[in-house]
């Protein structure tokens, strides 16, 4: 047995996939948690609207849990706290504008009322139970984000969330490598580092650089009515886009409702600066012409329901697309988005507008040379990238091994680890056990009601249809109506007549022989979806599935 | 009435998007279709193989169609061949490459001894009714690739096919820069250019710089098993892999159905030269170390069953990955695909492989200043930019602006558009009709047999499942059986059964007093699909697919 206690770290998500950052840190009775996100439904997730983490553990744990820390206000970070604070209800601390953004969804939620939490602020530590909690100020494309260091008896544990090394920030101070290099010099067990860029070389660009760039768009563009289309969250980036805008004396319309929410929340925390008669409402637009006019709007991920995916498509009410028209995308397609956004610029050039999609974006998260400097700041004794795909992942691991730390000391953790870790000996660590972890599906309003099998019934509906075999029994189990076939998804039955037709006989002939009989429902439908199976596989290379039912007269 | 008849240029796809390319030339009562290709389907056509081009307006003339010429051997400019052949019994016209993959699909389709063909040459030229064809030499990502300058009464037409420049081919010549210029000094009316890269400035790099990359990897790599997943087409990919493997002493084993295809062909007709003793079948890999092995396969766009996704995720029979492999992507993901590509690098890392994703790849097609060199040589009096996306084709018309060209000798057509051109006055074009365009689905061996109303369907099923609410009633319209529910693809009924309870008493109030009166069925079924639907959305914020079926005992 050692003398103290180990800290325990259990990623409960976001070690798969960009997405669902959730980690529980304990010591003894404290359990600290750090983030609560929610990750986006993958491709042959049909129906599904979100994914937020499993928290049984934290459930069997409830009374140990002191509470819920947040880095920034980004939904990989957030947004499954109002369903987690449902079945948990613990106390939670952010910085002032993460808690506006939280707010806004404890408020959708009708959760406000319920919720113990407090603003804290970089610099300052809080004391959850036994485990000591600093926040330290970094950069990211969203104001307010914070690492944090974590301390417990068995060690401390820094924690960057997502960040970037921006020394010109837009807004607020440039991230704390001071106090970061402070904590090193006492000494750090752990650093669990961001790894979303790890694959690429150099530094990020500071935001201030894209500033530069609409600067000189606007400037390009004077006749043009300009609409540029960015991330809802990044308050910097509609901070540089309005300042542009006042230099060249256009209003700025605002347009899409997530954008409207952050910025509202925003001003009103003072994170954005707006001076007075610049904003105008969409519906005064008619009263300018194209020159004096900005529209400021979501849709850069060229999401179907976004502002700017439906102006593109001339299905917005209020915004029509006219040649001469220049769209700016301030934004760069994350992965698995480049069809769609594609789709809406196409769509816009198609209508006669001037497309922008470059030089307008810088990333949030931090380059090779940047982690390198965390790194040689921090000076852990483990590495524990996280954030990010296996394979970014991977790239910090080749970071870390050229910063010359051994495969020992880098610890790629997969969700539902429990790693017990201490400083005893010059440090030591272990993966000690699993508890249970991985996705919840969100439907609607049912959270965890679609699992695996409502999903793989989806997923074969949607390849081939269904076939639906009907027929009524009488009390001798002689046909009282039917089999009728029906189908929906499979082929378009009014030019299919004489495939249905021979379907038909194939379940008639399928049934023969078992009729009259009793117990004998299970081998009847059995072999109607074998034979009939068989039947239109021959036929059409198709799958459908095949839902024999049958009924019995009272 | 002119004193020549004009040309007509029908786009019949591939104008919308990258793929089904297809192009008729229609000169008096002689047509010549230029390529025919198939595209893959886009996200939400579930459960869709494949979509090929509308020929109805092929089929109604079929007796002015004198042939099909082909510039190269893509699915996007060969893979409808087959559907259309069995439409329109037309002779084909290719290079010997481009023919011994047609040849391939025939086979496949029983249409080798039916369809006449003939093997051109680049400089050759056929006379095809009253236009003549010339096949002049370019370089693309796949051998034998050529441009068509098409001969008319009313003018020439130069149709560049996808290509590039490539000063330094691995196979063959560089692209017949010379010819085009003659054709271009005789004067051409008008050139339908390669769009594909026409936002990218620059010049797209010669195929022979990624065999220097591949000899770094496999000097930087000499202790580990290599494993190159490349385009199963890309010959001289496949050459370059082949030549350092010589080099470096190592077995070549192919693997992938695709890619066995193409290489058996492309040795028989002489396309690669492969050194004796260099192959070994997938069976002898056991008795090689790993330096003494490199496996070429299918799979970098992350397709789910090609070889390297299936070795990836554990499910190839015959080759499993093991720490210290290398995996090298000579590829880059095509838009669309790159959650998938990402998909199986993550899996390959996380079985301790190495994977190496860059530098390993250039493109096929022309960048800005290919363009402009193209157009220089041609000088064509009217541009018509062709295959890519709207977007691709509007950078392109860009460059033509760059180069001069006004807005009314740049032609942005529309698939199904009928373009009448001619050289009288110095050049004239107009759009004068349409004809039907657009996509034929092809699911399994339906051709066309799923449509809108099926794939609407599929879409819905996909999202939120089915309900069927069957039953029976007898002679007097009152119930014989039933009301009975089935779902499939919506919630987990087992854990859903009250909701599931409360939907039963919600028919059976949707239907009370509708029962025991004729003519009622259509107006029961609706009052079933709208109260349990509005039940629905109020209890789960979901929108299944409600199918009522009445049966009737006899």
């Amino acid at each position: 047995m050692s003398k103290t206690s180990k800290l325990k770290i259990i990623p409960l998500g976001g070690l798969e996939a960009i997405g669902m950052n959730i980690t529980a840190f304990e010591y003894e009775d404290s359990i600290v948690v750090v983030d609560c996100g929610l990750s986006f439904p993958e491709d042959d997730m049909y129906g599904i609207d979100l994914v937020i983490p499993d928290i049984s553990y934290l459930r069997e744990n409830e009374g140990k849990v002191k509470g819920f820390v947040f880095t920034h206000g980004h939904e990989d970070h957030i947004g499954a706290l109002p369903y987690v604070l449902k079945e948990l209800n613990v106390p939670i601390y952010a910085t002032k504008l993460t808690m506006g953004l939280i707010e806004l969804k404890l408020q959708e939620h009708d959760l406000l009322k319920t919720t113990r939490r407090k603003v804290v602020y970089p610099g300052q530590s809080i004391n959850l139970g036994q485990i000591r909690v600093e926040m330290i100020r970094t950069n990211h494309s969203i104001q307010d984000a914070i690492a944090l260091a974590i301390y417990s008896p068995a060690g401390t544990v820094v924690h960057t969330g997502d960040f970037k090394v921006d020394f010109t920030p837009v807004f607020g101070d440039a991230i704390d490598l001071q106090r970061f290099a402070e904590i090193g010099r006492k000494g750090v067990l752990a650093l669990m580092c961001d790894s979303t860029n790890a694959e690429r070389p150099g530094y990020t660009a500071s935001e201030k650089t894209v500033g530069k760039a609409f600067d000189t768009i606007f400037s390009e563009h004077g006749n043009s009515r300009i609409i540029v289309a960015t991330f809802a969250s990044n308050v910097d980036r509609v901070q540089q886009i309005i300042d542009t805008a006042c230099k060249y004396r256009r209003k700025v319309v605002i347009e899409g409702r997530s954008m409207v929410n952050v910025i509202t929340t925003a001003q009103e925390l003072g994170y954005i600066k707006i001076p007075e008669n610049t904003m105008i409402p969409l519906e005064e637009m008619k009263n300018y012409t194209d020159e004096q006019l900005v529209l400021i709007t979501t849709g850069s991920q060229g999401e179907s329901m976004a502002a700017l995916s439906r102006i593109a498509s001339g299905i917005h009410k209020k915004v029509q697309i006219k040649a001469g028209d220049t769209i700016v995308f301030s934004s760069h397609p994350i992965p698995g988005n480049e069809k769609s956004v594609s789709k809406v610029i196409n769509e816009l050039y198609g209508k006669g507008a001037e497309v922008i999609f470059q030089d307008t974006h810088v990333s949030g998260h931090p380059c090779q040379e940047e982690i390198k400097l965390i790194y040689s700041l921090v000076k852990p004794v483990y590495s524990i990238p996280v954030h990010g795909e296996y394979r970014h992942r991977v790239a910090q691991a080749k970071i870390a091994r050229l910063l010359g730390y051994d495969t020992e000391h880098i610890l790629m953790l997969s969700s539902g680890d429990v790693l017990e870790i201490s400083q005893e000996n010059g440090g030591n660590a272990r993966i000690t056990g699993s508890v249970p972890s991985g996705g919840v599906l969100v439907d609607g309003l049912g959270v965890g009601d679609v699992g695996n099998i409502v999903l793989k019934d989806r997923q074969r509906l949607a390849e081939d249809g269904i076939i639906i075999v009907v027929m009524t029994l009488d009390g001798e189990g002689q046909i009282a109506s039917g089999p009728d076939i029906v189908s929906r998804g499979f082929v378009y039955v009014r030019e299919s007549e004489e495939l249905m037709d021979e379907a038909a006989e194939v379940v008639e002939d399928a049934i023969e022989g078992m009729l009259g009989k009793k117990g004998e429902w299970n081998r009847i439908k059995n072999a109607i979806r074998d034979d009939l199976g068989d039947f239109l596989w021959r036929r059409t290379k198709r799958n459908p599935m095949i839902l024999p039912i049958l009924m019995e007269t009272e």
